[in-house]
C-alpha cells in the first residue's frame, strides 16, 4: 500500500506553492526509502512550475537536487543500508538496455529516462520530486553522498554540481586548461570550485563587477565585466573552454573569439531564445558551440566523490516551506547566494 | 626585376573579367617559379570578388586552387626542383613563429597568413592569385601533386580538398563513422569521396534527388532529400558527423537532431546570413555546432597523398578565360558539376 507524505504542491503554473501531501509507491525489492532532508531549488523547477518548457503535469511537485538518508531498503537492494547518506538527481529510471543507458549515459536513454518529477513512469504514475519528506527510488538511481559534505551543501551536487562537473571532465579540463565560466550563479558557482579543483585557471565572465570577490574567493583567478568596453576582445585566442551559465542571451561571436583554436563554447543553461552566431566566429578558429546535459549515473557519482576529496559543496542559503513561492522570484532575479535549499522538516503542515 | 605575367583581372565589386597583367617578384632563395596549369574557381572567389566580405582589393586576380609545373628555384629551395608538378593553395605566407604556425596549423596563424590573393604580403605588396599563367611563391607554401592526379583533378584539392579533409580528420572519422554531407557542389563532392575513403557510411542531405546519381557515384551509399516530408526526423541519433558544405541557411536544429550523443555539425561553407538553433537542439545530447576551416601545410600535402593513394580527385568542367564571368552565376546558381577549372593556356591575349 503506498504511503501518504507531506509534500509542497502547486497547481496551476505560476500559482503559489502550498502545503499538502503525495502517495509513495511501496518499497519493490531494488527500492530504497529516503527520508528527505534538504532539496534544491533549480532554475529548471522555475521553467517547469511556470510551464515555460511545456508539458507540465499538475499538482506539481519540483525538485531533483535531493539529499537525505536511507531509512529502508528492499529485499534485493545491495548497495545502500538503513541510515547510509543518500542523494536523487533529475532521473529516477531509465530504459537500462538503449546504447547509451549501456553506456553509463542514462541522461540520453533513447527511451527517455524518467525524470524525478513532472513526469511519468515507464509504468505511466506521474513522479513527483523532492520537495517533500522522503522518497522512494531504485537504487540504481540512488547516489552515495560522501562524509565529509553536509547533506544541505550536497543537494544541489545532485544537478548544479553533476551539470559543470561533466563538461568540464568531457571537454578535457585539467592543470594547465584555461576555462571561463559566463555567470556566477547556481551552476557558475559550482563551474569555478569545480574547475579549479580541477587544476584549471578560470576566470569568471559576469555583466558586472558586483559579485566579483565571491568569485575570487570560489576559486576565480580572473574576473571580466562585459559592461567594461572592450573587455572580451581584450581576450582574444584565450580559453580553451567557455562554460555558459546562464539562461539570458549571450553574445556567441564575442564569447567564441575568446577561445583558442578547436576550443568550446559550451551551454549547460537552457535559455529559451534561439542563440545565433556568424559562422566566421567558428571557422575562424574550428570552434565548437555545444550542449551538455547532466550526466550519468557513475559520473554524478564520481563528482560526489570528487567534491568529498576536495572539500566542495554549494553555497546555501536554507529557508523555509513558506518562503518557497517568494524565493522563486529571487532566483530568477538573481539575488541568491548561490543555491536555496528547501529544510524539508518545515514541509508537514 | 620583377616579370610581368598575363592575367585575369577584375577591376570592381562585380565587373566583368578581362584580360591584363600582374608583376610577380623576383624569385628570392626559397622560391618556386611556378607555370599554372589550371586555376579552380571557388565559391569565396566570387565572395571576394563581389566584395560580399568586405576588404577587397583592386584589380583583383583570384584564384587559390593552383595546379602547375616548377619552371625555376632559388637558390636555397631544397623541396623542389624544375619540372615537378605542384600546387598552391589559400595561403602563399604565414608568421612562423606563432604557436599555430609553429604547430603546423598556418591556417590559424596569429599574425594573419597572407592570401594567396586579395591580400597584402608581410612586405605591403598587394598578393595576386592562380588566374594567371605563373607565380612565385615561398617552397614551405608549395605542395606536391602526386603522379595519378591530372593537374586540372588537381586544381581544385588545394581549397575544396583540404576545406574537406581536415575536418573529416579532425573529427575521427574511419571505419565505421556515420557522415553526413549537406549540399553536393564543389566542396560537398570531395568530401563525399574522402569520407568514403576514409571507410565511413555517407550520406548526402540536400534539398531534392536531382543530384542523386552523381551522389551514389562519387560514393554515397544513402541520399536524403530535405523536401520530401520528415526525411530527418526519420534519421534521429544518426551521425557521428554532419559537414555542412552549402553557403545557404540551413536548420540547424533539424540536423542536430539527426546527430548522434556527442555528434557535431561542421560548417565549411561560409553563409553570411547569421545561423541561430535552439540550445535545446544540442544540451539534449551533447552535440555541437562548429565551423572548419582549410588546413596547414602539411596536412594538405597528406591530404594530397591521400588523394594519390584513392585515386580522388576533383570533377572538373574545364573553362577558357572567356567564360569565367559567366561561370561566376553558374557557380552561384549551383549548375557546375562540380567544379570549373580555368585553362589558363587561354589567358593570354
Amino acid at each position: 500500500m503506498p504511503t501518504t507524505v507531506p509534500a509542497l504542491l502547486t497547481d496551476a503554473p505560476g500559482a503559489a506553492f502550498h502545503r499538502g501531501t503525495v502517495e509513495r509507491r511501496d518499497l519493490g525489492p531494488r527500492d530504497v526509502a529516503i527520508d528527505i532532508a534538504f532539496a534544491g531549488i533549480c532554475h529548471s523547477d522555475i521553467h517547469q512550475v511556470r510551464e515555460e518548457w511545456g508539458g507540465a503535469i499538475f499538482p506539481m511537485v519540483p525538485g531533483h537536487e535531493i539529499a537525505g538518508t536511507v531509512t529502508a531498503v528492499g529485499a534485493d537492494v545491495e548497495g545502500y543500508a538503513v541510515g547510509d547518506r543518500v542523494g536523487v538527481g533529475c532521473f529516477v529510471d531509465s530504459c537500462r538496455e538503449c546504447e547509451y543507458c549501456l553506456a553509463g549515459e542514462e541522461q540520453f536513454c533513447l527511451k527517455g529516462n524518467v525524470g524525478t518529477y513532472n513526469a511519468r513512469g515507464y509504468d505511466g504514475e506521474v513522479t513527483y520530486g523532492g520537495y517533500s519528506t522522503s522518497v522512494v527510488v531504485d537504487e540504481r538511481y540512488v547516489l552515495r553522498i560522501p562524509d565529509g559534505i553536509e547533506l544541505d551543501v550536497a543537494a544541489p551536487l545532485l544537478c548544479a554540481g553533476i551539470t559543470t562537473y561533466s563538461p568540464l571532465k568531457h571537454w578535457g579540463v585539467g592543470p594547465g586548461s584555461k576555462v571561463a565560466v559566463v555567470g556566477l550563479g547556481g551552476l557558475g558557482h559550482m563551474a569555478v570550485q569545480l574547475a579549479k579543483a580541477m587544476g584549471a585557471e578560470v576566470t569568471v565572465i559576469s555583466r558586472s563587477r558586483g559579485k566579483e570577490e565571491d568569485g575570487r574567493r570560489l576559486g576565480a583567478d580572473s574576473w571580466v565585466a562585459t559592461n567594461e568596453e572592450g573587455a572580451l576582445k581584450a581576450l582574444r585566442n584565450t580559453f580553451d573552454l567557455i562554460v555558459n551559465t546562464v539562461s539570458a542571451d549571450v553574445d556567441v561571436d564575442a564569447l567564441a573569439r575568446t577561445l583558442r583554436v578547436g576550443g568550446s563554447l559550451v551551454y549547460v543553461g537552457a535559455p529559451s531564445e534561439r542563440q545565433s552566431f556568424a559562422v566566421f566566429s567558428l571557422i575562424g578558429g574550428r570552434r565548437s558551440v555545444a550542449g551538455s546535459n547532466i550526466g550519468g549515473i557513475a559520473e554524478t557519482q564520481e563528482m560526489l566523490d570528487f567534491c568529498g576529496v576536495h572539500g566542495i559543496g554549494a553555497e546555501v542559503e536554507r529557508i523555509g516551506a513558506d518562503e518557497v513561492t517568494d524565493a522563486y522570484d529571487r532566483v530568477v532575479d538573481g539575488e541568491v547566494h548561490y543555491r536555496f535549499v528547501i529544510d524539508t522538516a518545515t514541509i508537514p503542515a
